[in-house]
């Protein structure tokens, strides 16, 4: 048997257990602490393995918004009004298509109780709005808009509102949320080893899972489970020969994968190796280097220097679009005085005075860039865009000199949004459609809320949100708790 | 446990085994007939097991050609030079991204050799070329165009020669196709069971497959396989939940499931519920309703009213552009002389004297349409299309008046291609990449030629080619067989 293997083992061939618990959670990101704070405040025993050597994963370094919404405290301070409905219509066509509609409606309607649970666990939240949109909040401000609920279309189907709840702290506020609940975790009676890799699932003679095998350094354990395991141990974008077989465009220089190491699949494929569906494997975040909001009335324009997107989209639908659909071949056209006036991390590759010169520069077909840019403009004049329908604050003519930057080497910040096939409660499904007894699953080892779009902070919502039904239901606490 | 479980069934479960074979063959596509000529020629015992009253399935339904190539007979006979190698970077590039490198060149590589097969086993192929581009051949010709092969950018990889081998009839060639392979194998000791369901796979305590059970009419059969079980079942177009897991753009009224009921995704899930790893589930192959060869010189745009692709690619490919890229909102544009000169199934939505008026009539935004025409016709007048390369013979200007087809209702005809991950031996892999021992598979059951471009022909060709291998091997003749 290599190392590699997810067979699973037969509970016969375990000579001894080395450990045991009722809830064993494997992996320690926002979804395993939640699972394990969940468990062990209903009186579970727990331990939570590791295999890094602590805690935090690709949750430590998320930028840290948590989508919640309904009308949190945090939304009333800002001055915003928000109900479960309009957060659900928002996720419902945001994470489509085929989004799992009970799975949003359990966390647009959970969303107020979660956020109450997150401050209890120390989870600090002020009660002030980062007006200037940015992609992550480096101030203490609480709220931000994280999901391009402005923008067409999504400005068309619930009213716009702020649903990025920021832990409070003065940088990337992924860390804050981890640090609270693994403080939080240390207050309660669970275990939590580090260095420890699990490898496989044990099963008993009725393919139930009774447990793991996990690696420790030099040595083998086998942690018995009583009431269940809980995989949280991330999505597959480190695991080149999965990213290849399920969603191949990610396999690319330009493509960075965002996570940690332990993002390797294999809570996916050793759940897989017990019987395990999964969904939506080809599915990612894609989030698109441009254009940075304040170069937000510039075009992005593709390969035949046509446009293809309202620019001022949630920089993750954009990021979809260039990679899924445009093949990465993309540009950035402005108009120089904006660039000038805005500086930003983006460096103009080409300037010219017309765009004629601009599109040669380029190596644009003869007249498209022009075509594009005199369509746009004669819109624009009136603040409109027909084509797609971008903003009209952000619908202005572009003005010679004009520049553009080119992208086609840029850099996509990329992970894996396709996983494990779950109920609300966590549990695992099988092929047939039934759990697959004492399996769990959260966070982005499961295909959850972002089925195939995405809007920011919706990791970190729907790993803590869904691991702790998961850790809750694991400790036998059943199927309606926590909600 | 439900009619519809495809959980294994442990073989000491088995009270009585009601029949036995070498090589157990699920279903009678072409894949299944090709692995039990293979088989049974081979020396071993072989029991066919169909879910519907007859053989056939969706390759009888099939237009019928067969992807070949490197210098057959038939092309030779058409005066066409062709070599495996050419053929190898056409499939590589026009199947990927991700082709599977190692079965494409096996596949180019025994081309010849498989065409010689094929007419040992009673079908003909007439050494006539029907140079009339058209989806299906409905003549006796024995060769056309089939992939796409002179349209940008597959003309640039290598030099367009025709590989669609057409069995000789006049009418769609599938059926021919499938007469000749279930002829030749009722001249062997094969046993064929109609109407007769596959349901589980039977394992034994070492995880390998030794057989099946099958539903006929009101009884349950297990049936054990000596040597192994090939699943040539067909794709997955017709569960529509796992359309709606792996590939939810096909889960559209819009979208025409191309194939038979028994297309419903049993094989593969058989498969994983005993371990099988599966690649590219989200692939599909989606046949564009237009534009029909003859109204080549139209324009196909989109929603903003541009053009998208060269419209003289291969229709499967424009077909990915439209419903994977464009949302299926899609218009055909031409100008009315050319529509009525060459009569079509397809009906004028819109007719205008000015591109202005017809922009109007079809809703697009204005100036849209018109920047599209007038860019295209200030190329074209010199044969010319630098922005998506429609060959020269097609670059043609639009002259008023004018006219478009609403394609937005359109219809496409789709199929799955993601399936089992597999060698090129037919044996199925495992989450650790190892075989299942005892279980094979072939055709659209598997991910193979096509891994997510298409070229027709190539599920006939890669079916027969791959079912055959499978089928040897099952019977034990080991790996290299075939080649």
């Amino acid at each position: 048997m290599s190392a590699d293997s997810v067979r699973p083992v037969p509970a016969a061939e375990v000579g001894r257990w080395d450990d045991e618990a009722d809830v064993v959670v494997v992996g320690l990101g926002c979804a395993g602490a939640s699972a394990a704070l969940e468990a062990a405040e209903a009186g579970a025993r727990v331990v939570v393995l590791e295999r890094a050597s602590a805690g935090g994963g690709a949750s430590a370094m998320a930028g840290g918004s948590i989508y919640l919404g309904g009308g949190t405290p945090v939304q009333e301070a800002c001055g915003f009004t928000d109900t479960a409905e309009d957060m659900f219509r928002f996720l419902m066509a945001a994470c489509g298509p085929d989004a799992d509609e009970v799975k949003v409606r359990e966390y647009c309607d959970g969303s107020l109780e979660h956020f109450d649970w997150l401050v209890a666990h120390g989870v600090p939240f002020k009660g002030s709005y980062h007006e200037a949109p940015v992609y992550e909040v480096l101030t203490d401000d609480g709220l931000q808009l994280s999901g391009g609920e402005t923008a067409w279309p999504f400005s068309t189907v619930a009213p716009p509102v702020p649903r990025g709840h920021c832990p409070q702290v003065e940088q990337r506020s992924g860390v804050k949320l981890m640090e609270a609940l693994i403080d939080a975790l240390a207050a309660t009676d669970a275990r939590t080893c580090t260095d420890t890799t699990v490898q496989r699932l044990v099963v008993d003679a009725d393919r139930r899972v009774v447990g793991v095998v996990a690696r420790h350094y030099g040595d083998e354990l086998a942690i018995r489970a009583r009431g269940g395991v809980v995989l949280t141990a991330g999505g597959f974008s480190f695991n080149d020969e999965m990213v290849r077989q399920h969603a191949p465009w990610l396999d690319d220089p330009r493509c960075f994968k965002l996570g940690t190491d332990g993002d390797d699949g294999r809570g996916i494929r050793m759940a897989q190796a017990v019987g395990a569906a999964v969904r939506h494997m080809d599915s990612a975040e894609v989030s698109c280097p441009a254009p940075p909001h304040v170069l937000m009335p510039s075009l992005l324009v593709n390969a035949a220097g046509q446009r293809f997107i309202n620019e001022d989209v949630y920089h993750g639908r954009a990021g979809q679009a260039a990679v899924f659909r445009q093949d990465k071949d993309v540009f950035l056209v402005l108009d120089l005085a904006t660039y000038e006036a805005n500086p930003s991390f983006l460096k103009i590759t080409w300037a010219a005075e017309t765009v004629a010169e601009l599109e040669d520069d380029m190596g644009l077909p003869e007249g498209s860039l022009q075509a594009t840019v005199e369509l746009y403009n004669r819109h624009a004049v009136k603040g409109e865009d027909p084509l797609f329908h971008k903003a009209p604050e952000w619908a202005r003519p572009l003005e010679p000199p004009f520049g553009a930057i080119d992208l086609r080497g840029g850099i996509y910040g990329v992970f894996t949004l396709g996983g494990l096939h779950t109920l609300p409660t966590g549990q695992v499904l099988d092929l047939d459609g039934g759990p697959v007894e004492g399996l769990y699953a959260a966070g982005r080892t499961t295909s959850g809320i972002p089925a195939r779009g995405y809007v920011s902070g919706i990791s970190l919502g729907d790993g803590t949100f869904f691991g702790r039904r998961a850790g809750r239901h694991a400790a036998g606490v059943g199927a309606g708790a926590g909600s």
